[in-house]
């Protein structure tokens, strides 16, 4: 058994890979940590863990995660990874970093968008950005992942292949996301109180959203020369979920590309790859169908009339956005099977 | 007092407008119509109209309409006011109809994208359309009033003022557009059966929504050229409510206009309108700020890097995406204020 | 016109107050104020009032408030009011008085519930509980009146004539409550965060609840001794509404009371009283059909089994049992009819 | 490996059981049967199951089932069981019925509250009641179980150790109960359409619901006379979750019990079992804390001023409630530990 600390543990992330950490067949969890609640048992703040983690938390420190654990989960606030990886790294230890610290390469386009301090440059580079079914090769048998956002990871799956195969033009990319309130994490604010969150939709951080570059570096990388996108995000009255509906223009025009050409070519593309369902023609998924699962789905409508290609993609955005996500890139870190302890079915309804 | 018959008035359009004509001061509501429900009082499907209407429901007939009413409204599914509202006009009353059956100018178009027989051409001519705030001067005292669609009076409001003014380019319009559930009317269905709808978001109907000739007419007359748009939309886990975000690029480039540009645009535009309301910069609308009321919000953000304009535009869709924007229509038929009885705060929270 | 302080402007009971007042009459908000936001337009932090108030907000100012207004309405939270109202009052405003601070004529029981200091005995003495449909004839024309908090008026309404009457057993009354999250406040908090009670439901201060003396004063006074009474408060996912779910044992066992006999007794209580609809036979209220709206809707269903009848009540929270209770008081107060600007349609759905 | 079928696989209870038999170490689904869909792909009405299973939709045929599989499961809807169920048991196949049509002994009171013909009295006597934490010993290696439904399950789990150790009077026992909207199933009905059911709370079925008999049926066999409750149910706007809140009087009076006893005397009850969680004092159980589990969670407030306990359980209605209690009473029938497949956490937030 690998023995694994999440730091992090009382956020959204964290509670979510201790739910399914649990249910991994080559894991243990042996520490729970938190640098706001350590010593209480962990179930105080999640009932309904009672009986199940009857643990209390560790503080952070990274002697006693040395001492208990193979690999360390920083499920934290942006800010803190980017000074505690490099201990945890230096200590031996593996990582997987679920911020957002390590996962530009540019430290400048980190301070730009995050408005924090970036993570030493020397250890930037060693992160590899864990987008598996995009870099699976590059993250294998790896020591430190850095575990893509819930926006980037629907985008990007969305994307990647229609732009790497050159089918539509990376300069008229929009992209119009949606999510669940639980993406904006445990902390209280304003948007998210009950009240006023509830039959609620709002638009916010449009154009300035710190998923931006980190969509913008991995297309970039695939188109092989600079992308920049119009990306808007959504707050919706549900829970979990995240849909990205995205925009292109087909190259080639009208006529040049069928929603059929769009469904061979991404079923070519994640042949092999367990989590990525791409749709048949006509059909286009709904967040609810991957509600708890690891699953990404993705539909195409082309229109003839315009020329341009609508895309949806599907996750939940606390699973195959966060602790989901994280743990395929484990399995793939540990060389199993990427799926190990993740096949389970969506909750529906 | 104007005397009014509601036809359809056990559907959520035609229960709203009895929710709003019941408060207007020169209105009295002297027929509640339905051809499914003729004779049981309205109270018993609509608990919520206990002891305030009593009237049992009247059937679809012209002469009793005639007897007991001036202006009729039409809340009935698209095909049916194609062959009543003639009827009603020969009668000598006045009509608003809510369905889509008159906004379209061409018969063929209707026959194409709404699958029905057109109304007669005759009548088609006749029909304004009720775009007030786009339109007000063609409405204002015709007997013959096309109130327009939900999804198309949230996207004209606002992107007319800046395709008439040359200021974005119409070829890249790009409308992303999300409605809560109310819209899709009191007819069951999968989709809107609660334990499926609810935690649940969906796009639909993707460049194939009725609603997209409708959007296309108008911005075509204001452009003076044609227009064709992209044109999604979205099932939101929410009742009331929609938000059209849309995007286009900006002619003249990054640089040439600015979040302040399209404030005054839009603040000249509307002046004098109660209903619409531009956003001071850097805020955006959400939709629960217009709940339960006849009020369009419309915000801008403008992107410095890609050159294109974002608008987010909220609407209640059953107020004035529906019957509040057709009493206001009647406001103008009948030479009144157009917010006679209209001028009530939103529901918040 | 009445000029009309607000305040508590930025709570929900005060943002409340101000969507129904504006549609008043015979009333004109002259101040709207916060004892934390002072001089911040209204508009800043509800832009749903964008362009319908444009007002900065007044701070806590007893002469001000004598300068600008006839009556005062504190929607403040607990201890506030037992220190504001005297004042007001000193000074010659009328005071309506939305917290519990003068609801309970003991201040040692005040104490007990609370937790606070009470208000002094002088005038919790003078303060009359404006419970209209129970207790009319004490409101009419007095100058200082304490609003019924939103449980004890769906309980109250439910329960008083069957007690009064002599019917049932106060002995045996058992109240399971629920109420929408609006209930809690604006205040932030885990239990309202979004994600935490969106598709959850709780019980909480079962039996411990501050709202439970006021329920039995007013029971203990109508029974002619004194009531307690079980009381358990749920919360339940949806913005708006109370239900009151009520158990009591028929007096003279199974048999004596009907259905019938109960909604008799009760059209007869509530006789020319606008705001309590009580529904037919076989029939028990939802919440929704009173959403946005002041009616208090209740229905019955007695089991011939158990000798039982169960009372079920419903509000909006934030209308019958907060703003629009109040504003029925002021209608009181003043010498109108207690409807005026009352009468408004529940929003269906 | 154990192979089963699952009759009723369209409906949200046979959904249920395939996710949750499809993680099961020791079982095999070898066929999903509707009477409705035969011969569609179960994906094409459950698009979450894509490429998870692949398979068609057999027919409703006893000897494919006898050929196919060694346990049925029936997720049918009441009346059909009662004929099905005989002609599997006949072929020798072993059968779990989680329709409530084998759940009452008496076959007059089945047809006095389902309002169907009642199963074969040769059959009716042979299920056994699967309330496995209250008659774990009677499942243990039968043929033929007969699944409880939801509200008893949540009920009975929270009541049997009070009833059964005389602590509390059973004539005094009210049950307020509560449920997510998917427990209304997924058939199609106003009721349940999302608009109607969002932000809305009602009452139905009260003293009327067909779960009564059973819940007084167990409640009569552990106090050893018969015992009559009065029950009444919510339809609350969530998808998922039960709860049940439960007041009686303390036999002795204010004072006999506390919470502390309560506490201990269940804990005592349920020692050894894994679904059920007594809480610690002072907490309650909230339904998000068994969302997806199989769960039943249950906490005390005992109330010295009117010596009544206020217990509430909560569940899953369609794991504990439904397919998760099936799965467990499958484990017990073949002699596994009864928390096979199922010891994972609820899914939170």
């Amino acid at each position: 058994m690998v023995r694994v600390a999440i730091v992090g543990s009382t956020g959204y992330g964290g509670v979510e890979l201790i739910r399914l950490l649990q249910a991994h067949p080559q894991v243990e969890i042996t520490s729970v940590i938190s640098s706001s609640s350590a010593g209480a048992p962990i179930a105080e703040g999640f009932p309904h863990l009672t009986e199940i983690r009857t643990d209390a938390l560790d503080g952070v420190d990274v002697g006693l995660m040395k001492s208990k654990a193979d690999v360390v989960f920083l499920a934290t606030p942006a800010g803190v990874a980017a000074k505690l990886a490099p201990q945890l790294l230096d200590a031996g230890l593996k990582v997987i970093d679920l911020s957002g610290d390590f996962r530009l390469r540019s430290a400048a386009e980190y301070e730009t968008w995050y408005k924090h301090a970036p993570a030493d440059e020397a250890y930037l580079s060693k992160a590899v950005f864990g987008l598996a079914e995009v870099f699976g090769d590059r993250v294998r048998g790896v020591d430190f992942i850095s575990n893509p956002g819930c926006y980037p990871t629907a985008t990007l799956l969305g994307l990647v292949p229609a732009v790497k195969a050159g089918w539509i033009d990376p300069a008229t990319i929009i992209i119009d996301a949606k999510s669940g309130v639980s993406g904006a994490g445990r902390g209280l604010s304003q948007t998210v109180h009950y009240a006023e969150a509830n039959e609620n939709l709002s638009a916010y951080k449009v154009n300035r959203h710190q998923h931006i570059p980190e969509i913008e570096q991995t297309l970039s990388d695939v188109a092989g020369r600079p992308v920049v996108t119009t990306f808007t995000t959504h707050l919706v009255p549900m829970t979990r979920g995240i849909m990205s509906t995205m925009y292109a223009s087909i190259v080639g025009g009208p006529g040049a590309r069928s929603e059929a050409d769009f469904i061979g070519l991404y079923k070519e593309f994640y042949a092999g790859r367990k989590f990525v369902r791409v749709r048949p023609q006509g059909k286009l998924p709904a967040t609810k169908e991957v509600w708890g699962s690891n699953y990404c789905d993705i539909g195409f409508a082309v229109d003839s009339r315009t020329g341009r290609v609508t895309i949806v993609s599907v996750i939940d955005n606390l699973v195959k956005g966060a602790a989901g996500q994280a743990i395929q890139n484990l399995n793939l870190m540990m060389g199993w099977d990427e799926a190990t302890g993740l096949q389970f079915i969506p909750a529906y309804p």
